[in-house]
């Protein structure tokens, strides 16, 4: 048992592994919080999807004026959905890129342009900056995906 | 060749990574099956969003008053979405964690909340249950990945 | 380090495991395909989501026009929204199937079908064909997921 325990944790005494294992944690909580602003501009702007969610507001039209949209509410589910877009190709593409066997300076360099694209995508979308802001953070992001893609074709490709 | 299938295999005789597993295929499957909610609801409710799937209802106007939004249908899609957005966490971070050395008996609990939770959500999202029971169902699911997030970072953290 | 690099890569040496990474990137890029789509058939239909990304086309009444829904945008969407709903389970699932110790000869059936299946789902999604095209394509990706959900749980069961 602990000989296989061992083992495991081999994989995560690899650095480009580590590295990826850190940065995916870094991207996935960052979403995570998408939920949490969802939740807090709901409540603010009290502007809810479910009716139970209005139950607490009174009955019948008194909460029934509260099941509508918001504009800042669809502008961070809109910001959630494209994370959910480009971050699930960056875990997946992005794991499989860390087992092809890159460079440490090579695959640290992909992670961390993915998780800042990432970040600053959702300062651009949020504040919301200018155009095109979002466009260039969006695109770092899908530009180094598609470069691990590329390595782990090149390592793997077995049809 | 057969070698390297032992290999490989090895990864799964560990316990805390056929737990994973276990928990892992059970959210995804309980996922899926949220589209199959969704088709039976768009085809009982008659609430459809493509032309090309009311077309057996006849042509023009009898056939377009299907394309329409229906509350229930509305309903089990966010439910999808939901888990969509707290699964691929769990996922990634979920897998990482398992790899990170847990004691088995912690992993577990979190595998286990984790899972209860979400289905729990689904109930508390389709009957639905009065809040708080859907969003204490969702914040238990989004604790215990926080608290995997943080031992992948304590055992991992390469930056 | 350069003892590590070769373990890891050893699970890339497995001819199981390569074809999971080749067929888990192609449908991965195919669903980054989507997003390029969302973004032509916003930009040749004038159908925009943010006020950030309209206002090159002037200020006021002439450039909120373009703040619309398209049917056609909202036909990519719902299909991009569709690959996220059954990529993540084959991500998932088709990662702990590889592991599981399967034929190769039968994941290699497995992995075919289902990309097979989920670029006949987006043409019949995006030409459109007429149904069941597109109903069919979703069953038999989401049939195998299923197939291999149901190995994962008979070689690692562990409640």
């Amino acid at each position: 048992r602990s000989g296989e325990m061992a083992k495991l944790t081999k994989l995560l005494d690899n650095e480009a592994f580590q590295a990826y294992a850190t940065y995916a944690t870094i991207v996935l909580l960052k979403m995570m919080l998408m939920s949490l602003l969802t939740v807090y501009f709901r409540i603010t702007r009290k502007a809810f999807a479910n009716p139970e969610d209005v139950a607490t507001f009174g009955r019948g039209e008194t909460a029934k004026k509260y099941l509508r949209t918001d504009a800042d509410v669809e502008r961070v589910r809109r910001g959630h959905l494209n994370d959910l877009e480009n971050i699930v190709p960056f875990l997946g593409i992005g794991l499989l890129y860390a087992l092809s066997g890159p460079e440490l300076s090579t695959a640290l360099l992909h992670f961390r342009i993915f998780a800042g694209a990432r970040v600053l995508h959702t300062f651009a979308y949020l504040i919301p900056l200018p155009q095109p802001s979002r466009g260039l953070s969006w695109a770092a992001g899908y530009a180094v995906t598609i470069s691990m893609a590329y390595k782990v074709l090149k390592t793997a490709l077995y049809l």
